[in-house]
């Protein structure tokens, strides 16, 4: 008896002390604050894309194109608590998502002159507040706090407290890069929305990596390479082999960089092979099926630079998440460690490629 | 209207050929295969420990107790397509676990002598069927099927072709390591139950690590010290610093090493500092509460090492995760690429001090 009274007392402490940390603060409408990782403008602040101006999309692909996966907001506190409160669909948890990357947010802030983690806000409900991270130095801190991966997002506020003061802050990242591509690009496996690799690829060189991944539908639909082409970027990249098959790859792959080389005559254009899928060790007719799509999007690009196309580049993919096998979260998708080895096996040479032609 | 009638068509055919493959397998329940991972028998082949044999352990303690970390079933088969049904409890995802790795099940087969990874099985509510791997060679294979690292587990069957055959496989590992710890044990952040870092020890190392891994009370309580020692084991490593606080660490650490030692004279006993955490670095009374247990814990082993007692071990922490700060998924649990650079620290210590007892 006297243990369930305790329990109950504890409870109760613990939601009050929680209920005044959150109640103290002072909460801040982010609609104003600099959104990192768009591709344009958009009605709903943080849809990727406007999909009316777009003919044609595939339902599935206007919808994805809902989710915040990529975008950040960008502000600075001298708070020394930062909290966020943020409303998200009542779409079902996904089996292969960490919550925290399909629904959560995740707080980075500039150390020095680099971006570091500072806290999750985890998701309870459509509408979440949580506490991110407490007890920190008063000092002006540069903040960024990535938006849910795989879900449509509202009413993002900051929480400070009383006496701090918040702003806006600049974006950080300079030029725009678009990477085109699966769930791979929009961040299945990560553990959380700062750990997508384009998110990564950013807080790494600088430059801005926007996150066009659409989970299982980058198809290269001639709509989306409609789309796609038509978004304004210094570079693009085109990780869109895994959602497709062989004849598809074939078909596409050539109109894909064509329409977008038509309307940017001298972009660099940058094609990543898929990873060899680690389920495709053991089923024969999957690995078979990832090794042409890879041959065919190699022959597809070197038809073109044979042809004469200008700024196109080809990353093949050996061992891109290493050779133990334990790069996955499900044969497919890369897990944080197989997204680490990715990035040290593609960073470079984007970085290179990029810079190569002023991208920096 | 026709795309309609195109997508309830597809659904239809999906469904017909996932149901007619899962038909066509033979279902073989796994209570007589072996059990990998156990510290003793259970009346429930599943749970851990028979926690009735142990008396005043906190009730979160013998709940978690019946959580299925570590075990896994050793069969060997030639069929070339895997299957596997189990059943869960109706308990919440939890916001902070992947669901594979939380209720989900976890194939690896051997490839030469190593354990390669294979396909896992989603959760999708209770009881669950799910193919596994499809399309392999129909060679003689050793699997091992870890299951959920966060539920409860019951009725676990395999299903294999109709023509083909399976069979019982001996515990592929040798000796017995216990690892008594929190969550970080348990494999909270780990993508996949066989993620999970006891169960990678094991098959890097053909040891048996047994995860006793307590999610949120490994706190060295007395009675849950009297029952590490009471499991028999060749070695017993000690990760239990994350779940207390400084003055628990002092009070407790000595006891629970005494009582191990008085039992098992001349075991080798590793102890283990916390991962600094990363919310740590901005969380300045987090940061200080941990460092402070880990200069605890240290004090406590070099107290008894002074004191004379044998085959007593101390692992360090220093950037055992990384400095780049992206090797958790909340600040506190590693992601993959933390348990990856955390086994790169731990893994050589254990193995080297493992190996001079003659235990490998």
């Amino acid at each position: 008896m006297m243990r369930y009274l305790l329990i109950v007392l504890c409870c109760a402490l613990y939601f009050e002390a929680r209920a005044q940390k959150v109640e103290n603060l002072n909460f801040t409408s982010a609609s104003s604050f600099t959104l990192v990782g768009k591709s344009e403008e958009t009605p709903n602040r943080y849809d990727r894309i406007d999909t009316n101006k777009y003919k044609g999309l595939p339902p599935r692909v206007a919808q994805l194109l809902t989710n915040a996966a990529g975008l950040a907001i960008s502000f600075k506190t001298n708070s020394s608590v930062i909290a966020a409160k943020w409303c998200v669909s009542k779409s079902r948890a996904l089996p292969n998502m960490m919550p925290t990357a399909q629904k959560g947010v995740d707080l980075y802030i500039k150390n020095g002159d680099q971006w570091q983690f500072a806290g999750i806000g985890r998701v309870s409900g459509v509408c979440n507040d949580e506490i991110l991270i407490s007890h920190m130095d008063k000092g002006e801190k540069e903040c960024l706090l990535y938006l849910p991966l795989y879900d449509v997002v509202d009413k993002v506020e900051i929480g400070i407290e009383k006496q701090a003061s918040i702003s806006s802050n600049e974006d950080p990242f300079k030029k725009r890069v678009l990477i085109y591509g699966s769930s791979i690009v929009q961040g299945t496996g990560a553990s959380r929305p700062g750990m997508a690799y384009p998110a990564r690829l950013s807080r790494a060189s600088g430059i801005n990596f926007i996150n066009l991944g659409l989970s299982g539908s980058a198809k290269m639909e001639p709509e989306v390479a409609n789309m796609v082409a038509a978004i304004d970027a210094d570079a693009y990249i085109l990780d869109c082999v895994p959602n497709t098959n062989p004849k598809l790859v074939t078909e596409r792959t050539a109109n894909l960089i064509n329409t977008i080389r038509n309307k940017h005559s001298s972009a660099p254009i940058i094609v990543l092979q898929s990873l060899v899928r680690e389920t495709g060790y053991w089923d024969k007719q999957l690995g078979a099926q990832v090794k042409q799509q890879n041959l065919n999007v190699q022959t597809e690009v070197l038809y073109l630079l044979q042809k004469g196309m200008k700024n196109l580049y080809f990353i093949t993919s050996e061992n891109m998440i290493g050779n133990d096998h334990e790069g996955t979260i499900d044969g497919t998708h890369p897990n944080d460690l197989g997204y680490d080895r990715m990035l040290k096996h593609i960073q470079p040479q984007i970085i290179d490629i990029l810079n190569k032609h002023g991208i920096k």
